[in-house]
């Protein structure tokens, strides 16, 4: 029995039955393209707007200093942390949004070595998003008491794990590759030894259904931008399970993790639960609008987002090996869907060139050192058909060597 | 000869004399209202919806990812840290805009002490604004090397800068009263002793000249949301002199301080001059808008500016002693306008229930516990007539018995 033929027709049709393709028309998205860079920077919900329009006009404008409490501005982190924790299997009181993942890396690193304190090893997974590892080795050297990096390949990551690790600390899915690292029994694994976990969830809030508890994960953090859909570096979120709230410290004492900011009080006592990982005051608009994406995510079912997008990346996966055969591309995403997020990798010597012909011709994917090529696939707007467009453009690009072109060579930077 | 009879009259005079006038169109500002908290939250430049709207639906709307390039969104913070840099007395190349003011202090705090790592004390005025102690607090506990905080009242900073201080970390002008600590002969005597200084400038840059290499300052924080309308919790700066930028190093190592933040590297290693002071992804949202108020605060006259601040608190010191004398006001600013910053404080000790009745009135200064009102006076959109207004809605507040009634009473949290 032959293979379902694949054609446009077919990719229309699941289209058709697409049971999140309503939510598509919840975003602003550039006519006459194709967004393939939402694992990047998510795109624009139309509400986006309105919230602007209201926090601006109607609160800073208007109301001025008294929206801090009449619009409640200083509670944003918690209100958002408790719609965020929805979406990452926490409970309310687990979560805040606040500062950036990288700040919020260093605090939650922080905690965990301190509750470690007779150990000396944190486990991280080479290769992975470099800003975990910087602020990791930034805060080695600041402590200077012989804490030291164990980096293993994501095969060692289990057999790394003894009692000398204080504190596991590893991306949930690969910002390159898109492989899904197992975050249940890599925890239950760490805890059978005595140390902690902290999950970057960048690649994976938003895109999959995550279960933070159902793990007893200790420590998370993430980002609001990506799949979140948040805006251009949205304010990031911080996750500490209840259990640990209680002892575990962050060492950037601000006002707004104080258990009472406006007493004003000479001393630093730290705010109730997970309050205390707030640390200075924060950036309003940009946590504002963040609640329109994440609104469309919580009216979505997670795990329709995820047979979507597991479907896209497998037919993504099909259609360029039939029709870039000749072409050299080598898959970087493991083939099983259940161990890929919500992207496919393929590599290429010509890589980047590559990707700016196809971003010339609408498609817009990302490119990363050295030669990887990305294609995210945000199933509340990707559609099905976009995936067989992206490769009739890819096969263009390498049937007529349109990369080639002297214009596509030249490096510039690339988020 | 007697004084100038104080009538309105004459403060309408005096505004139309006031080179400032102009400005003040250019701020959205609530109809029948006085705000006399733009040292808490500044007003909204009508410019800002103008950017918002770009920013949501030019760039991040429609360009989406491509405007990290086209946009230069990665160059925000230091192309908004080199318009900062001039109204602070710094070159550019020495200021990026970025985090919150508290995360920032951390930063330098970390650079100056490792700079100074024989010595073991920080000091501090005591009763300044909390968060920055609060960060201190919590450097000295993680660092865990015999770091101690030595808080002085103002008067004894001088006497305390003795050989034992790594540095000297202060607020250049007072939260709560207003009054300025000299930069000038502070930071000298440090340097003399061997010390580094901290300025934070969160109540003085925008509202007069600071001159920060005139002073061979080393480090300086800065808030960018009272004096410098960027908008509710927008993005702090930070300065490290040039001099340091080779040896100054900050432990919040994240890939946008990185030498190569695209190369993804797996050490860190930071970049050149003051882009090393960067750590996550910012809020660009939230950064954007922001230079609204910096273009504002650049086209005026600093001199002018200061010149116009002195008086406006002049005056309503000269009102409120004229028209509610016999109400047991204290002054708790300093009475000479050169020592002061651009708010006068008086307190009462029913000061929270007159604050809530003149914003009745529609008069909006703040409170700060115990009992201080404050009032902020922005040159840029503060009117001469408004201080009379002002005194006038006071008189009646306290000749009617107004801070009486109940409501008034009940204490929610103030900013």
């Amino acid at each position: 029995m032959p293979d379902r033929v694949l054609d446009r027709a077919f990719f229309e049709s699941l289209d058709e039955d697409d049971p999140l393709a309503p939510f598509r028309a919840e975003f602003l998205l550039p006519p006459g393209k194709i967004y393939l860079d939402g694992n990047s920077l998510g795109a624009m919900p139309k509400r986006a707007q309105e919230i602007v329009n209201i926090t601006l006009l109607q609160e800073w404008g208007s109301e001025l200093i008294e929206s801090w409490n009449s619009a409640d501005w200083f509670h944003l982190p918690q209100r958002l942390g408790d719609k965020t924790a929805k979406l990452i299997g926490a409970d309310a009181g687990e979560v805040v949004v606040t500062d950036s993942v990288s700040i919020n890396l260093f605090k939650v690193l922080c905690a965990a070595i301190k509750m470690r304190q007779e150990r000396s090893v944190i486990v991280m997974e080479a290769g992975n998003f470099p800003t975990d590892a910087y602020i990791t080795q930034g805060l080695v050297k600041l402590l200077d008491r012989g804490l030291h990096i164990r980096y293993v390949e994501k095969d060692e990551i289990m057999d790394a794990i003894d009692p000398d690790v204080a504190v596991v600390s590893l991306s949930n899915v690969h910002y390159k590759t898109g492989h899904i690292l197992n975050m249940q029994d890599i925890t239950a694994k760490a805890h059978a030894t005595g140390a902690l976990t902290i999950w970057d969830l960048c690649h994976s809030a938003g895109a999959m259904p995550v279960d933070l508890n159902a793990c007893s994960a200790d420590f998370a953090v993430g980002c609001t931008y990506k799949y979140l859909n948040g805006g251009p570096g949205s304010p990031a979120f911080v996750y500490v399970a209840r259990r640990h709230q209680e002892i575990a410290e962050q060492p950037l004492y601000g006002w707004w993790g104080h258990a009472d900011p406006f007493a004003f009080e000479p001393e630093y006592r730290r705010g109730e639960g997970i309050s205390q990982m707030l640390s200075g005051t924060q950036a309003v608009l940009s946590l504002a609008v963040l609640e329109a994406g994440l609104d469309i995510a919580l009216r979505a079912d997670l795990n329709d987002l995820r047979e979507k997008s597991m479907r896209l990346g497998d037919l993504f996966i099909k259609l360029v090996e039939q029709c870039c055969a000749q072409h050299d591309f080598i898959l970087e995403s493991p083939r099983l869907s259940g161990d890929r997020g919500s992207q496919v990798s393929i590599s290429h010597k010509q890589g980047y060139a590559v990707m700016q012909a196809l971003i010339a011709r609408g498609v817009i994917g990302d490119f990363r050192a050295p030669d990887i090529l990305r294609f995210g696939f945000t199933p509340l707007y990707t559609q099905y058909s976009d995936i067989w467009d992206t490769v009739e453009a890819l096969k263009s690009v390498m049937d007529k060597d349109e990369w080639q072109q002297d214009s596509f060579q030249t490096r510039h930077f690339v988020t």
